[in-house]
């Protein structure tokens, strides 16, 4: 067992020991799967999104998570309000570009959070994570080939090497950015790592990336090194798909599983079973 | 096997082969499960329904569902919006009308999206259906004697015989409609048949309808004739509850149990045990 | 079994012979699974909440639910406008303070909606009872300690003796009170009733508390005496979950089971099984 296994293992604990509290700025689609996975994890979930009161819940929270499906204007300006607070408070901010690429709306605004704020974590498909870098004009700059492309919320084409698009946007951004997949690619523009827990049966069921989303805002709640908090939440997440896939007899029965699982898994069992190798350009 | 019966098991193969994109405009209290069955079906859900970005989303989409249960006088805006890009393009709109008959809001709006826009399928209960023939004078048009009744979104009273109200419906509008309750009748305003399948579980859980005008549109995405789309979907989700039945020990377990068979559910199953008949008014 | 725990099994009883409509002015992480306790319990849910339809619907309901959680302040002024047809027609109200104590706006919300409407039964956890009572000035004026606070929506502090709280805001606000945790008090300010139903599992699920004060609405909508209403959902809620443990591998499965004993549970069960205790100050 290395350092980073045993260190998300840690993690893990520190959640169960702390119970963090996670404020979500979400979509509604997942807003009850998000708050499930939250309070499984040992942390404490809060969906708050009222411009009213997101300074002042996420002053007390302690990671921020934005999550731009089923976006409105409104909502976005909420984002900006809570995410300035959490800055200023030092609350780590994940962002989860839902469907950028798809829309103007999500696209634009995904890009003006990461402008506008200082974000901890990106996390998305690779899909939405080249859009961003193609309509930032990041994979220009970094000489990628680009050829990200999103239907609805869902990934046709990741475009470039995810580790070259990864770190690329880690660098420009000065931020994690973790890209899901068949191999996890996490980045934070020095050193890049592959995560490859997981199983097929989370594609088939809604709102798995924002699962994903929130078990990385937990870690990166109680972890100040970003690029192991993306580790660690998302070989969390994946590692509980492996188990309940043995229980699955279809998606529905496998999301009641990892809800489980996430609940049940030990913070040993993830340091022994977390797949987390160094990757290089190319490689993925 | 009849005619119809394999078209509809080729419409399934050709959701799981095509992957159409369901853009829904839907009410807040089934967004998870309506998104999963899309998925399930082999289709790609997605929800957005921001003014700014309605007609966007839906210039990519397969099919456009307007749901109005929770709805807001905005969001007939954003589904005017989207319905009007929908017409232009081609793509096909499945209206559910949740709760038209309860309110003033419901049922105006309803027949505003009847009126405004090219709706190429219509799916509610007995009482939403009645009550919107009623409301449009279509009842009176036609000679039916009305009577449908609405508490909530449960239909309380269907009002007319639904092989008539759907076929008056149907011509009036000029699109398909399907009423749905223990035997489904779907209309043309021409033809006109009855879907048998279905399980008495379903009417124990939330958004069983919502779920059943979700297949409708996965099906509508892949198959021209709206007719045959509407007895598609709702012979596959029923069918899928019949199969669900042998194993639930409450709602909750079946549930979860329906959503696993629509995932698991093949083409030729649902071709040999769809249960369609062409009935005449006063036969249902 | 004494004379209230059968009137609570004759409640349930009624609950399923009549339907009651339960109209939820709620948040949006647990409508789909309130919308299915309303269901499995025998009544009918309908979630609403534009300006524009709300007093139609709830004209028509025969109890409404204000919960604030994910609150703004325009659905505060739907929930006053809901509340004063309700008032008007004699519909009971549940109130359920969801991170009352977290944010001002929640707070001071939840107080305006005890002010400006006569709400039937105040449901939260100790924390949220606790803020309002010291918002409101009824902990200093009843000579109670104070000390209440909430995380998000997670009590992390009752503060005061919950006997001695729910008496006094009972008073105050000419209400029944229902402070839920470990052992439920239920005080309309003369009798004061303790509630021993419930499992450990309930609090790793999100939702529980909304869920139990759609049990107590729906108890509310058959039972014209609060304390009792409240006791009945309270202790209804609790068993199942009891129940719903024995099938528990993980917090999920719970609450597949949870959902699939409120709809088996017989009136019989409830009556023999619940555990209802008169109580003191400083017994709880």
């Amino acid at each position: 067992m290395n350092k980073i296994e045993a260190r998300i293992g840690q993690a893990l604990s520190h959640i169960r020991e702390r119970h963090p509290l996670i404020h979500h700025i979400t979509n509604l689609v997942v807003m009850n799967d998000t708050a499930n996975v939250t309070l499984h994890l040992g942390a404490l979930p809060v969906m708050a999104y009222a411009t009213e009161e997101v300074a002042e819940m996420v002053s007390g929270a302690d990671a921020l998570i934005l999550n731009v499906g089923t976006l409105t204007p409104s909502l976005v300006e909420s984002m900006i309000v809570a995410g300035r607070t959490a800055n200023e408070r030092g609350v780590p901010i994940i962002l989860d570009p839902v469907g950028a690429g798809a829309t103007t709306l999500r696209t634009e605004s995904s890009l003006r959070l990461l402008e506008e704020l200082e974000v901890a974590v990106l996390r998305g498909n690779g899909g939405e994570i080249a859009s961003l870098s193609e309509a930032s004009g990041v994979s220009k700059a970094w000489g990628l080939r680009g050829g990200g492309a999103v239907r609805g919320v869902e990934s046709v084409a990741g475009g470039d090497d995810p580790v070259a698009l990864g770190r690329a946007m880690a660098r420009e951004y000065d931020l994690t950015v973790a890209i899901t997949g068949k191999r996890d690619i996490v980045s934070d523009g020095q050193r890049t790592l592959g995560v490859d827990n997981g199983h097929r049966w989370l594609t088939t069921i809604t709102g798995s990336g924002c699962m994903a989303t929130t078990a990385v805002a937990a870690f990166a709640a109680v972890e100040e090194d970003h690029l192991v908090a993306a580790v660690g939440g998302l070989a969390c997440f994946g590692l509980a798909g492996e188990l309940a896939a043995q229980k699955a007899e279809g998606p529905a029965s496998f999301k009641v599983a990892l809800l489980d699982q996430i609940y049940g898994l030990t913070a040993d069992e993830l340091a022994e079973e977390a797949r987390i190798t160094a990757v290089e350009a190319g490689s993925s």
